[in-house]
């Protein structure tokens, strides 16, 4: 109701893009990198390519080449590649990049070619720039193919406090290229591993079981691909990571729900991983809170033994932590006190009641989580 | 179209604010500022209220009497105000507090009494802590009351360049009291009637014959109403242009079209504002830029030279500058080429084409442009 001492304003606003799997993004003779995916066209022949360090050395020559061959004027800005520049410094050193370029608002885009963190903070940059200007995500890591690239989130660490600032902005378009993921060592492909677990064990069974059966496999061929059943798998497996977490981000792109289950993995995992300061990966700090949460929800009779000792089994065989000696009982206080003011006042803590389904839990003790966490370090496997 | 190689994303976001007027919003008996409008409910107790220096030297004590006296617990940010301080350095300084403070992710609201530099910077800040926490905005200006405060922009000065980063956000209420404006200097209101008469000659023949006739009467009066007139005028201008501000707007909150007829005043007048280095107000800027292109208008016979003459006698009634020295060659030429950019690649000049109507321009020419500053220059009022 709009009356002459109150003016209500109602806007919608329509979010629509694609997450695109392609095969040999950087093939001179394709177009899915020269048209950013389907759902956009853009005008100018101008781009800015952010790269980390790591895909500049392994791919940088390719992505020149690329851009060369299709006649595009590229202004191209590499970056250290993980968490440590994951923050706002480096999101101002690449808005004097867009300065330098000149960057148009809307007709000419950023691609970045890089793993979550770098994805994470350019789209603080992107989304920032004149309110907003065309991002499109080429995920090179597998944590940034299943997770960080293909959601709206864009965020910075600050302080001791992981994702502390950040926006929402959709993506122009996402581009997967499992042939990245070659490039990648043992540990980022454990490191994304984990996401992938955490996503089975709150809402798909059968990701869960090809992940028993195959998790090994897709590790040693690096999702290649090197055998017809690995082949079948590692597309298998990052389709249903994808479509999974897509499924979950969808109807709550802005979080106006906050009882997510992708949290899993998420309520202590944060904290614990700044407090390592780089010596854990950002999935392995998930895979501790997933070992962590199982184990409280066996605990209450929530979640059969069984089941427990399945999602233990399999963190373990992707040689992913279970447990860690830095989660004292000052953090875990510490942690939970910052998720539930992140959680609107409420714990909201996802926990598996099966493998493939999960439960919220908002009365939760701290000595119960210092049992679960006693319990995980008695039996964790040394990280 | 979502296949196994392609997910299509598809989301819709609600936005659904109120702007209301409010009479006296520190009466400790009122419960506007208790409820924050009408929209929201937020159920802590818990605010952080964030105020320049000047209202915290003018109110700051009914503020803080205000709270006290309804129970809330409340932390105080107070800031320099102005256009200094409107950059990330201090958004990032708002933050610390947060921090400090432990700020919840919905329940807890900021709001912010101040001017628009401030209403801007710390809805950078509201829109970017844990990807948004509810702001409340009061604006304590003109200005801010007729535009900074209104809309879905939140912006901070980087650079050389005015707002060059920014989100949209909507803000959780905003309340509107012109009591505040008593406290206001001459100057401060001449600089928001600039952002009236931008509108008025874009959209609103009849706010502008109001401004005609009282804008003079409302600026002596400081909008109080200290005659029955006045009380009348003051109440209908704000009302007309609040109301006409938020028309244009609400359809097109996140910008999407580009083809913006408030940006009236906005073409050269941002790069003017920053060259001048705190020695031109915003509106003042506005001003200059709303005097050249009416000029331009008219040199083009677009605009008949009778509207000329009553837009550039209402500007200099208003005792604000129709020109200005800063406003060179070179200027003209950097600020053009950055105003292209942000509209994507195409001028996009809104130009009256009479009082109250305006159209776009796409084809002006540097010439033109220096033509019509030229004549600006002599004829202008020295500032």
């Amino acid at each position: 109701m709009t009356s002459p001492e109150v003016y209500r304003v109602r806007a919608q606003a329509l979010s629509d893009y694609e997450v695109a799997f392609v095969d040999d993004i950087l093939d001179p003779a394709g177009s899915d990198l020269l048209r950013c995916g389907n759902r956009t066209e853009f005008r100018s022949r101008r781009r800015i390519a952010v790269l980390d360090e790591n895909v500049n050395a392994l791919h940088g020559s390719r992505i020149r080449e690329y851009f060369e061959r299709h006649g595009l004027e590229c202004q191209y800005v590499v970056l250290p590649a993980g968490e440590p520049a994951k923050v706002m410094d480096t999101v101002l050193a690449v808005v004097a990049e867009f300065d330098r370029f000149g960057l148009d608002r809307r007709r000419e885009p950023v691609i970045t070619f890089g793993g979550g963190a770098l994805l994470d903070l350019v789209g603080v940059a992107t989304s920032m720039y004149r309110r907003g200007v065309p991002h499109v995500r080429v995920p090179t890591t597998l944590l940034g193919q299943v997770d960080a690239a293909i959601g709206a989130k864009t965020a910075v660490n600050h302080g001791a406090y992981k994702n502390r600032l950040g926006t929402f902005q959709q993506p122009a378009g996402v581009l997967i290229d499992r042939r990245f993921l070659a490039t990648l060592d043992e540990r980022h492909l454990r490191n994304g591993m984990a996401e992938i677990v955490k996503l089975a064990v709150v809402r798909d069974e059968q990701l869960f079981e090809l992940l028993e059966e195959y998790g090994e496999l897709l590790i040693e061929e690096k999702f290649q691909g090197s055998s017809p059943t690995g082949d079948r798998v590692a597309r298998l497996v990052l389709q249903r990571a994808v479509h999974g977490m897509l499924a979950e981000l969808e109807p709550n792109l802005w979080e106006h729900d906050l009882d997510r289950l992708v949290d899993f993995g998420h309520s202590v995992g944060p904290a614990l991983e700044m407090r390592a300061r780089g010596d854990l990966l950002h999935g392995e700090s998930v895979a501790v809170d997933i070992a962590l949460f199982t184990t409280l929800a066996a605990g209450r009779g929530l979640l059969a033994d069984k089941a427990e000792r399945r999602i233990l089994d399999l963190l373990e065989r992707l040689a992913l932590p279970t447990g860690h000696d830095l989660l004292d009982d000052e953090l875990l206080r510490r942690a939970m006190a910052d998720t539930v003011r992140h959680r609107d006042g409420r714990q909201r803590l996802p926990v598996p009641v099966g493998i493939g389904t999960a439960v919220f839990l908002n009365d939760v003790s701290e000595e119960e989580l210092r049992r679960a966490v006693r319990q995980r370090r008695c039996e964790a496997v040394p990280t």
